[in-house]
């Protein structure tokens, strides 16, 4: 077993995330497919639409004959036809003519646009008076406009949003090849910690972590076991952690937040097979003493036992080993954060990074951001919290007034 | 059935949500309990945590007793015991003495703060040298320093996160009681529709909108069922609607964009039991053509066909209206966009708000959105961006390097 001791900062331990693979993959319907990630590149295998579709209702025409025409001046047309939804026209359109269309339906051959209904007036069964000119392509989808056929529409890898779900409709992909929802297994460690249908006596807690931590899994995309809670002994905690590596892509332990524990945790982690401890101790704040161990291919996590650190270290650090392990591609991930308005000055340690907890409050259009501060141990801090504010490694503190970046949470 | 023909603004609309009422109520167990909403009011019923813990690895002390402590003229404390996680301490801390503490466990009477273990020595097995002063109460959580017994701690209508799952397990609610889920039906209509396992026909087209309907459903925590697709004709739209609103507790159906089948949706909402159309087109681009109605206290939409129209009209305004019968109290309910520079000039027309598909890059830490612009016909247009740009009813244009509001989509 190889050890190293140094505490890594942030960006070194996120890297380590391509040390693991993704898990296996499966095919699940499209109406099971939202939130999945994708594991297969899609390619559409027609144009798209198929046909040129009116994108309004009024009438298709050749808009070179409705050159010129205003209210004062209007094209005359004679209307040759009317196209029925889902129907292929069975005439052409030539110059001054015109067939009544329904948005969606098919352009006849020789229309290359359609003018508004609102723009036009019958004059009689056969003839209508047109106000506008419209220009060729005008309220038209073109065949293949939206993809054409054999192009690449979405590629292994994507996170699958409702758009994504309608693009693989709309090529008839009644059911997709997507990762496996990764399985973490999730240890509470303590001797102080109590099952949550139980009183806590006097020096007791109830287990919190165990419940945050299943949320944040769902969360990722992921699936959740809980092993419940763990006394402080070696033997019952490695008996845990074997069984859990077993039927888990990931292990989450938290607590061992004593030192006594703490020592279990690494002592575990370091007798498991083909165990590597790569990280023992993180540069943030809060979250510290977080452990990343591998073993046996997998991530094995020892998180702080304070409820928020143990959440801010899943959020921005394990998370993102999840999202790997899931087959999301990490390149394209966008983190989306909220600029806000620092309400107060807030002081940081220089050499690692910081992460506040806070409120966002809107007044007159401008997004204040108020840090609240607080132990890590108070998990009300994290309730009356919308996000966090990140202080980077070389930022001794952030100044009232300043825009800060929040990560909602 | 009343009637109002006019075009509502998006306010004006957005505030008929109140119309509506909440769904009924359910016990879910707490590790289903993510993402529902509370249906009832939670207090504390003891003080969190219920004793005075270390927040850190240490000794227990009296504050007072280290005052002036430093590394060249250190305090000696003997030390008298040590404290157990889970455990009652047996004896009390007086002036000069301390007591072996670990993060989590919890002070000895007499005791007023934790020294960090890396701020002492041990001189002999029963005496320590001290070389940081602490003041009262550092690294210590009070009892009911978190929550106090018989406090409020969350209210009914909050949609619940993780740290509010973790919240109610530190209060011992294994159960927590929420409103159902609501259950939302969606139909589409279309002559030129057809299901997506079939290749379509010259002049028809897949069933997007079934699809990206079920996912945005799922991602405003309602269920979905789905009716298929109903050819344009009174009889056949009528008898799915009658049949949808007795399963489900608000009905979209998407498509009737053609003005027969529009007429139909319009024909069919009128003729539905104590029908009532509360808007009729809303001053909102993509979207303009929507019809929201109420018949039997539910609310019944006509989305239009397009598929970007529809999930700018679900996400922009029907889904407030399911957070509402969803339980979610809107007054707290926080909408959370990012800022970024816009990338070029939008012209935009007054009198109307305008939904501007965007994608996000970020370069050297400045996040850019950049217009997508594309017809509400194209999924592509969704598929390529990472949210909208809202542009007011009073504005008429927004202009290159401008600060925007983008909503994550």
């Amino acid at each position: 077993m190889k050890e190293f001791f140094n505490v890594m900062n942030v960006q070194d331990v996120l890297a380590l995330a391509e040390e693991f693979a993704p898990v296996g993959t499966e095919v699940v319907d499209i109406l099971e497919s939202a939130g999945r990630v994708l594991a297969e590149d899609i390619f559409s295998d027609m144009d798209l639409p198929d046909f040129s579709r009116s994108t309004m209702d009024g009438y298709a025409v050749q808009a070179a004959s409705t050159f010129g025409a205003t209210e004062s001046a209007p094209a005359y047309m004679t209307v040759v036809g009317s196209i029925a939804m889902g129907e292929t026209p069975a005439f052409s359109i030539r110059a001054g003519q015109a067939a009544r269309i329904s948005t969606g339906a098919m352009l006849p051959p020789g229309a290359d646009g359609v003018v508004m209904i609102e723009h036009t007036a019958c004059i009689d069964d056969g003839t209508i008076e047109v106000y506008r000119s419209i220009a060729p392509g005008q309220h038209v989808i073109e065949k293949g406009e939206d993809y054409r056929d054999g192009q690449p529409v979405l590629s292994k890898g994507t996170r699958i949003r409702p758009q994504e779900t309608g693009l693989l409709a709309a090529f008839g992909k009644k059911s997709v090849r997507v990762f496996k929802k990764p399985v973490l297994g999730i240890i509470s460690t303590g001797d102080e910690i109590v099952e949550i249908d139980k009183r806590p006596a006097v020096a007791q807690i109830r287990d919190i972590n165990t419940y945050t931590l299943c949320a944040m899994a769902a969360e990722s995309g992921a699936a959740a076991v809980t092993y419940g809670i763990v006394r402080d002994d070696y033997e019952a905690l490695f008996a845990v952690c074997a069984g859990a590596l077993e039927e888990c892509d990931t292990i989450l332990v938290s607590g061992g937040s004593s030192v006594g524990v703490r020592d279990f945790t690494i002592d575990v982690l370091s007798a498991l097979p083909e165990a590597v401890i790569l990280a023992h101790g993180i540069s943030i704040s809060p979250g510290k003493p977080t452990i990343l161990a591998r073993t046996g291919g997998k991530a094995f996590w020892g998180l702080p036992g304070h409820v928020v650190s143990a959440m801010i270290v899943y959020k921005m650090i394990v998370a993102h080993f999840i999202d790997r392990i899931a087959g999301v591609c990490l390149k394209k991930k966008k983190e989306l954060r909220i600029s806000a308005v620092l309400s107060r000055n807030i002081s940081s340690v220089t050499g690692r990074v910081d992460y506040v907890r806070a409120k966002l409050t809107e007044r007159d259009g401008v997004l204040t951001a108020e840090p609240i501060l607080g132990k890590s141990g108070l998990i009300h801090t994290m309730v009356k919290a919308d996000g966090l504010i990140e202080i980077g490694m070389n930022t001794e503190g952030l100044v009232k007034g300043e825009i800060v970046k929040v990560l909602p949470f």
